[in-house]
């Protein structure tokens, strides 16, 4: 692996920067880490869902009694037993979320809405027993015409998955209801204006399969619920403290009553951050008094957890000779599946972002059709958009004949530059990145035969959000860290680095957990890019209220006022300051926490925090893909991820972010697809039909991080984990169109469909010759 | 259950006062609460441990090689696994701790000290190979003779267990070794002084036997060390921060590299603040790589776990005729077990605490002999000086011919009164106990043929020390508790009455859980009666936090100062104060809750402190028995312990303390001894010939709660655990000796004991006649 961080300031200091192993890492190695099955309880039962068999369907009649009667069968729940919650919304971080949808996609009501939709669960003493169960239960169904594809969906006549659905802003305004749930507008400037000014003009049309987030650890959990209604949940997810509040909202329950853990997590990408099996394991353990226990198979896991949005897209962008892009616009639908909730919001945010455009209109439509309900996964939307804008921004460069670094230089995004979709941003990174792309080896390396090379950029916003953070310090000395944005891409390491940094306390002083929900206060969830930022914020906060109590308990202790006393950073102790200074040995960390108790007892810090300030982070990405003219078959033979970290804390766990975004959007690019027949029942619900990359299908992926740090963030930290995913689709199109000579606009390209282009253009130059 | 609870300030109270369910209590009749030994772990492993079957010998050599070569053996240890600690102190509470003395408890070193002492210890895949594996370890002794009696160890040419042992501070200066341990001294005016100016003087001498705290649940853990020395270990303790800094210092681990988890407990009363298996198990498992689960047999718990001390006492006390105590004197001998540590020094500060005197002089002994090392056992040493004291104190009462509960009146404690061990009372309520005495029906009930009425006075000092609360707003305004003082007697229950008075917010919307180590600020253990007072004073401030916050918030929202905003306690809602009342609707914490996130962040209140102002408890308990003159043998008939409280948080689980301590007062007054034979060997380590008092030997024993509020803490809360385990003793021994007309003065007072003394007596009537 490459290490080449860019750097200017990363000499300041002793911990950030460097690659120690994570904390983490030896119970995950020797198989201790508890995933989310990993945990047993003593008389628990299996909990079983019943799915539906039919696209669309009414619900006619559910008779349970047979189930209820099989010995073994200790309970079974269908909508009816969660509390009514109308159209209700709730929270979840800055947006809200619709409560009737999330029951609707947990247990179905009254509509069946995609195959594989949940419709009953059972708990049983067994395994066996309960998928005995599962047969007999009855349904009685009416069954429905369907719609897959969005722009079917969008057209007249289409079958209503909502008949009552009429959506307010859509324009014109609507009279007769529609899939359509939601439209989005982002105006800056005058488009008009814009395209009359341009010498070239690009208008093109993009359509992109719905892709999985494809975590290799299913959805996993186990509850119990005391018989006062006292509960506890052990899941994998990306945010327990959304867990519990969904639960409590589905159910009714006070908020307190239920606690949750957060098991370790084999990936979630986004796909992790809503409930699925956990309200119905509450229920079922609530009804049985037993603990209930389920995992979805990847069969599940497919056909009925949130896949990201397929997309039809248009895009019409305009520049000037010399290379100034005058105008974009873009139409974004957005498929949403089964209940209204697609990305197309950050879609439409993010889809001109890494520019300074003086004239920008999106328009984005969520559009709902019999699939599963989609969920976020990695930079929701983003990449969707920005592939479309990346694709045409290729085009525009190649028909001025600008070199495509050097077009996208002329109209970078940087401090100053006002978003589309509002902020003005501050210091970026996206420049430096191009920067650095031309200045890299693998831009100069010449291509071989049937090979090309496509470049794009790549934006995502992070967020910030609440978070608290606790750090104890131990009578010995050492610490205690505990965070509560679950650790997947190595957040522990890098909170205990930045404590360690601030503390001047060895990496091994400090022990790390991630708290259940009753240990700390409200923590909003793993995603958005959002926790090394801000539990790193929180902890630093933290950190620094060690450091403020030691000073207060060594002036206690040398009887002399606070202000006579001073924390050394250099050598991590407490000293007289002023005229004071050398009066009394300097106490470290160690020596505090012997005077703790006499000087007012054990000393904590502790940091509840709205983390403000994040800060986007750009990125350029170079793919060399060559094309096999016989089969079709794309391969990914270099690729160079180069992004801005604003600072790698820990920089082998940014490069394996880089790294990921970069495979999944590779087979984003290239494989993976939901394969639905004309019945629109899904004909690939499993991992060998349904491709993500495997290691022999990747080369070695290079990555280059930029620090322009986030002035933010006391160690400048940006979000790293979505920008990633974002570049690779253009790119690898970019890549592909320069090797076929054939500009591809649609995805994946999979080696039947780059086949078909490869032959449908030998035979127009056959015709032509 | 009578209910008297004697409160003048009750009526100000909604909650505190009242007796709800106790939060804990469904886990428990339900059996979902876990207790040390209900955890298991995938892969576990069984530790089991190798006790002497000598009273006292040399360890000439250990050869473990037969053991380790056993299949199914994962591991064995023995003390030199153990990084040496000479004669190293660790602070403990106040006091400090030999660890020296620790490791030998846990694992013998170069001698064996007691019959049962612990040698070596293996982990195995089954019980049956860990057994198998103890009888393969080879261990040659050299057996030395011994010594059980306190006044024989104390004799010239005793057996010494430790020749080296010289103690400084014995007076006259010792020249040669002995097993004095320790000389305490304690002197107030001058008793000479006193003893002259006396009309009447009592001397008499008293034996006690060593009690075992006989809690129901054996010590059990279960322990988990990770390959890179992540350490978790779940654990029946009082004190779950004591295990974890016990065993990082015995084994040389930093502290943060053990979690310590306190499991339900079953019981301790002293008996475990101490360790015994947990830093086998976790060495176990370090050495195995595998969860090593390790419980005590009842055996093992009576022959190698502390009792309290047996002890030597003359008591000499002199009064004028009008009943004035003048002097008091007392010298204590107490047994250590094998090692130095017996609660010889709160004995000698509590012998004469209940009473108001000029002049005092203690003087205590710590003395090792071939029992097992005694551990603390509720209010540790008082019950034994307090017993001696209480005996004489009634003697002299009948001898001036007073009424006992009028002589005491006489010679009350009360506040101003300088205790002999230093400190000088704030305002107490032995004088308010003793009336109640009076005034109750019990006294004034007539007694039946062969019946007799002791009463007896009782103190405890109680403690406070460090102690951590966390208290979390949830989104939906309810409440999550954490405290970090295991919950033995009701302590969840007090603690959420605590926060629910103090913030008006229905019991149950807070849950409370009792956090591991990783999860809180340092803890100081359950014990010495501190934990409703230190953990009840950490919540209030807690709660007091979130009143603070609250204000702030509210004040953001309405964008007033904070000072223009105020809590109202008899509404719990924050509403604008002065000039600007009226002008915003009061919002509740449910209402505040909402507006967190947007406001700043969580809402945590945390309460970091060393409760200081621990007040003391007294008690007066009256005991009628009737004696069988056939067969000696002792009933209790009726019973009655009046004590101050300080403030009854919930006055059932006060109740149950003062019946607690009664009952196991009884079993110390009546029944319970450790029976050795003439080779040193206990006889009766079972609770079926080690007689602790079943339901069928009690009456209902009643309760009077006074409530003379301590003024430190927010509630008035005194410790009440342990001061009703004093009175017992003396209030029996009184009754039994007015009952038989013979003067007792050794414990227990068993049947063939009594019986003996009945037919002494007789004979001597007999011969007189």
């Amino acid at each position: 692996m490459q290490d080449k961080v860019k750097s200017p300031m990363s000499s300041e200091f002793s911990v950030i920067g460097t690659r120690p192993v994570r904390p983490d890492g030896v119970d995950k190695v020797t198989g201790r880490a508890r995933f989310g099955a990993d945990l047993n309880m003593s008389g628990q039962l299996v909990g079983a869902v019943l799915r539906s068999p039919h696209v669309h369907a009414r619900i006619v009649k559910i008779d349970t009694s047979a189930a209820r009667a099989l010995d073994g069968v200790k309970a079974v729940v269908t909508q009816k037993d969660f509390v009514s919650q109308s159209n209700a919304t709730t929270n979840f971080g800055e947006g809200t979320l619709n409560l009737m949808h999330t029951v609707t996609n947990v247990l179905a009501g009254d509509k069946v809405l995609y195959h594989g939709h949940a419709v009953a669960a059972v708990a049983a003493t067994s395994s066996a027993v309960a998928k005995q169960a599962l047969k007999l239960i009855k349904v009685e169904y009416e069954v429905l015409p369907h719609v897959i594809d969005v722009d079917e969906a969008m057209a007249p006549g289409a079958p209503l998955l909502f008949p009552d659905m009429i959506t307010e802003g859509v324009k014109p305004a609507p009279t007769t209801p529609s899939n359509i749930a939601k439209r989005i507008d982002i105006v800056l400037g005058d488009v008009e204006k814009g395209f009359n000014e341009a010498d070239v003009i690009i208008e093109r049309s993009f359509k992109t399969a719905p892709v999985h987030q494809g975590y290799i650890e299913p959805h996993a959990c186990i509850a119990t619920v005391s018989e006062d209604g006292q509960a506890e949940l052990f899941v994998s997810t990306q945010g327990h403290w959304i867990v519990r509040m969904l639960c409590a909202k589905l159910l009714g329950w006070d908020i307190n009553k239920i606690k949750v853990t957060a098991a370790e997590i084999g990936g979630g990408f986004g796909g992790k951050t809503v409930v699925y099996l956990e309200p119905l394991a509450l229920l079922l353990s609530q009804k049985s008094r037993r603990p209930v226990k389920m995992v979805m198979s990847r069969e599940d896991v497919i056909r009925a957890t949130g896949p990201t949005s397929g997309s039809s897209m248009t895009i019409k962008m305009g520049a000037t000779k010399d290379g100034r892009i005058v105008a974009g616009e873009a139409l974004l639908k957005f498929q949403a599946g089964a209940l209204p909730g697609s990305p197309v919001g950050p879609g439409c945010m993010c889809a001109f972002a890494p520019y300074d455009l003086a004239n920008v209109k999106v328009i984005g439509y969520d559009v709902v059709s019999n699939r599963p309900k989609v969920a976020a996964y990695r930079a929701p939307g983003a990449p969707i958009s920005e592939y479309a804008v990346e694709s045409v921004v290729d085009e525009l460069a190649n028909k001025l004949g600008i070199d495509p670094i050097e077009f996208r230089l002329k109209n970078v995004a940087k401090q100053g530059t006002k978003a589309a979709y509002g902020p003005k941003f501050g210091p970026v990174g996206m420049a430096e990145a191009l920067e650095a792309a031309k200045a890299s080896a693998h831009w100069r390396t010449p291509l071989g035969k049937n090979q090309g090379r496509g470049i794009a950029a790549g934006f995502w916003f992070n967020i910030g959000g609440e978070t608290t953070v606790s750090l104890v310090l131990n009578e010995d000395g050492t610490l205690g860290l505990t965070a509560g944005t679950p650790d997947i891409g190595g957040l522990r390491a890098s909170l205990c680095m930045m404590a360690s940094e601030e503390l001047k306390v060895p990496l091994e002083k400090i022990r790390v957990q991630i708290g259940d929900t009753n240990q700390l206060g409200y923590n909003f969830l793993t995603g958005g890019s959002r926790s090394t930022f801000s539990s790193g914020m929180a902890t630093v906060e933290a950190a620094r209220d060690i450091k403020k109590e030691a000073v207060k308990r060594a002036a206690k202790l040398w009887e002399l006022p606070e202000e006579a006393v001073e924390w050394d950073a250099a050598s991590g102790a407490v000293r007289p300051a002023g005229p004071n200074a050398g009066k009394h040995k300097p106490m470290t960390l160690v020596d505090i926490a012997k005077i703790a108790g006499k000087t007012g007892g054990p000393i904590v810090g502790y940091s509840r925090l709205n983390a403000h300030g994040a800060a986007p982070s750009f990125a350029c990405h170079i793919a060399d893909v060559e094309i096999d003219p016989e089969t079709g078959k794309a391969s990914i033979v270099r690729y160079t991820a180069i992004q801005d970290a604003g600072r790698a804390i820990h920089p082998s766990y940014v490069e394996g972010q880089y790294q990921g975004g970069v495979a999944q959007g590779i087979g984003w690019a290239l494989n993976e697809e939901y394969i639905y027949g004309t019945d629109g029942k899904l004909q690939n619900a499993g991992f060998l039909d349904y491709r993500i990359p495997v290691a022999s299908d990747l080369p070695m992926l290079d990555t280059i991080i930029i620090e322009v740090p986030n002035p933010v963030h006391p160690y400048g930290v940006r979000g790293v984990g979505e920008t990633c995913i974002v570049p690779p689709l253009a790119a690898i199109s970019n890549a592909v169109s320069m090797a076929t000579g054939v500009r591809f606009a649609e995805l994946p390209m999979s080696p039947p469909r780059i086949l078909a282009a490869l032959d449908k253009a030998r035979a127009e130059k056959t015709a032509k010759m």
